[in-house]
This record gives C-alpha cells, sequence and structure tokens, in this order.
C-alpha cells in the first residue's frame, strides 16, 4: 500500500503560485478542497448522525480523528456498521508502503486511528507492507544510481513494522505481512483481479503511461487482494464472507474503487472506506514532507529538543507581523501549523477550544501555541521511541507469523 | 509457460489461401519457414559441427529429434557446452501451460526432449506450470459464460504434470512446480524483471493491446523469472550463477529474448535457448491440433484401435490420387503426416530411410506407411498410459516438493 496516511516523499516544494490541487496515489499536491473532493470521488461525508451512531454501537465516544473532521468521508459505513449490529463481524485492512525508515508524526495517523477501531470494535486487523510497490516504482537515484535493490524495501518493511506494533496493536488480533512474504497466500485473488481489470482501466485511474514498467500496472491488485477476506485462509479462519473496513488517507481511494468495481464480479464483497484528511508539512498547506529534508517533519526519532527547535523555527504560523498587529486581529487557525497538529494530538476537546479561542482572539501568541504543541508532541514521541524500542525480533515475529486471528 | 511443445490449442481451421505465417506465443499458423524464422529470430541454426561437439561431450549419440533437425535453432548452446566442458554444471528449464487434460503427442515433444538431456548431461530440471498464466489467457467460453476459475488451471497443473512424470524425468533431478504453488519463491526475480521492463516493450514482444488484462502484461516477468538459478534457492541450493538451457518450441523464444536482455541489468546470466519446430496436426500444416477436436490430433489417451481409425481417416496423406499415378509420381513426405509422424516417434534411422525411398519411390503406399505409424504410435501411447497410471499423488509430490535436487 503506498503511503495510507499522507501525501508520498517527494522533495518540498513551496511554489509562489498554487497549482491545481492533484489528489493521486504517487502524488498530493496543492491546497485540497476535501469536500469538493468528496464529490469528485463519489464518496460520503461522515454526518454527525453516523458519528452518534457509531458512539451507540461501541458504547465509545468517537474517537478525535472523528469527532474533529480528520477522518471525513466513507464508503459503505452504515452497511458495515448494519452488519455489526447484526452480529457480522468485520475485518480491519490498512497498510503501508515502506520508503524509508525515518518515519513522522502524519504517518501514525491511519495506524493510531486503526488500533482504535480495532479495540472499539473488538475485531481482527492485517496490515500491508507494499515493499514490492516501493521498488516497482522507486525513481532513479542521484547519480544516476539505480533504485535499492527489493531487499532494502524487505528490510524497510519490518522496521516500519516496529513504528507500527509500538502504536498499540493487539498482538491476537493483528496480523502484519509484506507483499514478498505474503504473496503466495495473496496471488490468486492478484491473478483474479488482474484478469477482470483492463490496462486501460489501470492506466485511466492511475494514470501511467506506456513508459511505465509492466509491475506498476500489475501492482494494483496486489493492493486490492486484501480487502477480500480469502486472502487470509488460515488468518482469518477461511470464511470467504466476512466484510472488510479500509481506514486510509482519501489519495488511495483510487485502488479501491478498482477494488470495489471488481467484487461484484468476482462474488465477494466490497470493501467499506474510512478515509482521512492528510497530515500537513510544518512549512504549511502545499509543501511537502520528505523523509529527506529534517525540517519538514516531526519524524518519530527526533529528540525533545530537536522537536522544540522545529516547531519554533519550521512551524508555519498563522499569526500577524507583529505582536499589536496580532493581538488586533488574532491568529488564523486554519493556516496555522501549532493549531493544525494540536487538532491531532491533543486530545482534550475543551482544552483544543480554548487554544482556539484565545489564538484567534489575539490573546494567544504564535509562540505560546507553539509552546503548547511542543508540550503535546515531546511526550507523544518519547512514548512512541520507548514502544518501539521494546519491538523486539521476537514481538515482529509474533505479529507476522501466519496463524488464526482472535475474533 | 505456454505450451513449449505445440501451436497453442485453438479450433482447426483449413483455409484454402494460405496466409502469412504467423509466430507469436499465442497464435502460430501458415507455413512456416523455419530458416526465415532463425533470421527473422537472429537465433542460431543447429549445425553438424554442433551436433558432433555435443556426441563427443555427452558420449551419447544425438537424439533423434536433433539428428533429424527437429530441435533445430539455439542460443548461446555453444558457450554452455563450453562451460559444461570445464565442469560447469547447468540446470534445465522447460514449462507447460495447464490448459487441458487432453494432452497430445506434440505435448511430449518438449518433455521426451528435456528427459534426454537431463539423462545425457546428468543435470537437474525445472520445469513450470503456467496456470497463472492459463487462468489469465483464458477466453470468454461459450454463450458468455466466464472463463473458468484459477482452481480448474491449479487441477490441470497436477493432471498435467502426471504426464510429464511418465516421460521419464529423474526424481532425484527434477523440480515441477505451478505458478500458484511455487509464485513465494519466484516473486523476487519477478519483480526485478518487472521492474525493467516496460509496457512498450511487452507489447513490442507479445502484441499486447490496451484492452488486455494487467495480468497479461505483467505475466512475461513470471516465465522468464524460472531461467534465473536464484528463483530456486533451495532447489538448486543457493548458487546464483548456474547457467539455464531452456528447450522449447520456437513460438516461446519472445520471453527469452526479453529474458536474455533483462539478465545483464539483473547481474544474471543469460540463459541458453534450444528450438523445436512444430509437431504438425493430423490434418497437415497449416491446421491446427485442438484439445476439443479429436481428429485433430492423436491424443495420450486413445486407445489402439482409435489411434488405427484417425490415423487412417484424418492422417493427411502425400500419396496420389490413385495406386497407378502413385506408384508412378511416389509420395511427397514433405506433407505426409504419417512419414512426419515416423521422423518424431520412430527411433531407428535406417528403417526411417527406407520408409522414405519406398515411399517417395512409389514402392510403398500410403495405406501402408500408415500401418507403419500406427505399428510405432499404439505401443509409444500404451506404454505412456502404463507410466502415467502408476504417477500416484505420493509421486506427484514428490516432484513438487521443494527440496534440493541432486547435480
Amino acid at each position: 500500500m503506498a503511503d495510507l496516511s499522507t501525501p508520498p516523499d517527494v522533495p518540498a516544494t513551496n511554489d509562489d503560485q498554487a497549482p491545481a490541487p492533484i489528489v493521486t496515489p504517487w502524488e498530493v499536491s496543492g491546497i485540497i478542497d476535501y469536500d469538493k473532493l468528496i464529490s469528485q470521488f463519489g464518496s460520503r461525508p461522515i454526518s454527525p448522525e453516523l458519528l452518534a451512531r457509531f458512539e451507540a454501537l461501541t458504547g465509545h465516544r468517537p474517537h478525535l480523528f472523528l469527532r474533529r473532521g480528520i477522518f471525513f468521508s466513507h464508503r459503505d459505513l452504515e452497511a458495515l456498521l448494519n452488519n455489526y449490529e447484526a452480529g457480522k463481524k468485520f475485518y480491519l485492512y490498512t497498510g503501508r508502503g515502506p520508503s524509508s525508515t525515518a518515519l513522522h508524526l502524519g504517518h501514525l495517523v491511519p495506524f493510531i486511528f486503526t488500533a482504535y477501531l480495532q479495540k472499539v470494535f473488538n475485531v481482527p486487523c492485517v496490515i500491508q507492507l507494499t515493499d514490492d510497490e516501493k521498488f516497482l516504482f522507486a525513481k532513479q537515484q542521484k547519480g544516476d544510481k539505480p533504485p535499492p535493490p527489493i531487499e532494502h524495501f524487505m528490510g524497510l518493511a519490518r522496521e516500519n513494522a516496529k513504528d507500527i506494533i509500538a502504536v498499540g496493536f493487539d498482538p491476537a488480533k493483528t496480523f502484519i505481512f509484506s507483499d514478498t512474504s505474503y504473496i503466495a497466500s495473496l496471488y490468486l485473488n492478484v491473478l483474479r483481479i488482474q484478469r477482470i481489470t483492463t490496462y486501460n482501466q489501470a492506466r485511466a485511474i492511475f494514470g501511467f503511461t506506456d513508459s511505465d514498467n509492466i509491475g506498476k500496472h500489475a501492482f494494483p491488485a496486489v493492493q486490492a487482494a486484501p480487502s477480500f477476506s480469502t486472502s487470509f485462509p488460515v488468518v482469518l479462519g477461511g470464511a470467504v464472507d466476512i466484510p472488510c473496513l479500509i481506514p486510509c488517507a482519501i489519495d488511495q481511494d483510487p485502488y479501491f474503487r478498482l477494488t470495489r468495481d471488481a467484487a461484484p464480479r468476482l462474488n465477494y464483497l466490497k470493501p467499506a472506506l474510512i478515509h482521512s484528511k492528510f497530515f500537513p508539512a510544518l512549512q504549511g498547506d502545499n509543501t511537502k514532507m520528505s523523509s529527506s529534508l529534517a525540517e519538514s517533519a516531526i519524524f518519530l526519532d527526533d529528540t525533545p529538543k530537536k522537536i522544540k527547535t522545529k516547531v519554533n523555527k519550521y512551524a508555519f504560523s498563522g499569526g500577524r507581523e507583529t505582536v499589536e498587529e496580532h493581538r488586533r486581529l488574532g491568529g488564523n487557525v486554519d493556516v496555522d501549523i501549532s493549531y493544525r497538529y494540536l487538532t491531532f494530538f491533543l486530545e482534550d476537546d475543551e482544552k483544543l477550544e480554548h487554544i482556539r479561542a484565545a489564538y484567534s482572539s489575539g490573546e494567544m501568541l504564535s509562540g505560546e501555541i507553539k509552546a503548547e504543541l511542543i508540550k503535546v508532541l515531546q511526550p507523544i514521541v518519547a512514548n512512541h521511541q520507548t514502544r518501539r524500542s521494546e519491538v523486539s525480533d521476537q514481538v515482529l515475529d509474533q505479529f507476522f507469523a501466519i496463524r488464526p486471528l482472535e475474533f
């Protein structure tokens, strides 16, 4: 799976002229109007009624990512909840393209949310690491060096799995796999999907060209296959009709449109989807986070000091030019990265509202809201590092083992 | 692998106007000029000198398929023999697309030859059954029924393997696999090949169109992968530099041109090839053998009586209209199917030459040469049936087991 979390890692750019927004699995750029995206993609917004339903059904308050509209769009979530209410358990499917060891906070978003869904619905979860994809789509390196070998991406898959496990998945209910290690079980569904997908369709959906390699054309079926429970004969116990819910960033939707089109032709259930917005780069909207640009994001191995420096130095501010002006006009929370990051990571709704009001009114200054963010992020990242350090090879092997998950 | 033996199974046609010959992995038609094919494909003819070399090296008389020019073309066979002489063992790779249980005599040709090569060179052999390919390339069935499911082709792979084993492969030196069962081990090389092959290249080589499914585009890498010893870490003992020799019908050459182009870019050895001509249908050149047309071929489950009837009734004759004319002008062995089949299956060179002379001169009549063929084919097919019936599931499992082969 390409990063289900964030725009793909590409060098940061900050054009003066904002180009038309682009949202594909390979590229996300521009200022994105998420309402437009919903109507363009044909998905559905997550309504207050749906959230109320969610709460009644799980007995849990909706996650802050839901309350705050970070997961904002869905496909067939009502039907999934109806079935769940009727006693039909589903499984969760999410994933990541292992392109780097340098994960940043945004990469955690889909996993934090998926782990939360696993807990409140008490359901199994499969997590795909698309080492094959990252190899097939890897760009030429600097100085005409060929892209790294497949083994490089296989290694990254295991490294990234440590970060995913550290988020807090239930080892009895979670199966993590890399495509190269699990392809044997996926292959029948991969073939079934490939057979009913033409080159024309793949090109229309993904924008491939005739110069792209044949692996790229074939890959969408590899990301589609885990949407069907028959791809997990052991892990999901051989049942063929377990519904699937896929939490992912909205740019991954094209994969699952293809998947949902294929499903009825294969006599499979269409997977349900729940889509997130993108996590912004430190420099703000229309700039990109990149593993090779330390200042573009808060990375999961950043020290408390580094977090402080980065936020203070690079987090795009919605504050005004001078203190006086700021006091008079207030800060703009729509573009202020400190505020935006707080909406992702500050648990306390009241406190967040207090900050929003104070910053918008000019009562709170840029330095102060940055201090609030630093205070929130430092322990989150430090705790992540502790939990990650506890993920031994043995723990990894436990999550990668092909064994029946608890339902 | 598409049938490495014969033109693909398609309904028989017998056009009055001979169209331009076509030789691709998907279609073989027309009267084929094999010399032209060699220059068109850029391969090399098998020379008398090469055969002498072959004999000196192995201590065995060249197989009748070599003596009679049925295997007629090669790539890099000299280099392979040079290395072999210097003590460098190679492995054999051949295969079949499992499209039907109804195998005919022509299907045996590459396997008879490969088993012979295994014996005289004392080398291991891997045999690929491309159940994935046959599923991806399957045509709509009659009445708009969808093509059979993948399980159908997986079953055919095991059935076909029984016929292959019956040919006489050494169980200690032979590994048979279907792609769906062995894909996990092939996958890394499949990805490596896919990454350096563009859609443009695949289209140029195989004639795919934009309406073809994405699995077809990706498949050539699956047939290419076994050409590299690293696809067999266990079976070939982990050595990365074992040369490969591929016996196949000439229509499969495009796959291995792609493979040979890929090899140096992956730091792999180019596989050597040895190409056969096609086995003709009973109705003669420019007609096709088809599993669905019983009269088009001698099938491996035909009874002695059926063989007799088929040869007498359907084998295209190079004889003359009347006995008198035949005695005067003689028969034409170039088109006479009985004679052509004898060149494939009558061991005795002297006897074959006697028949050729007698038939060409008009001394031997059509009915008589047909009787000779029947006498040769009946025991071959009956013996095959006996040996096939002895291939138990246990024997099958032995050949399919992933284990080190003897070198």
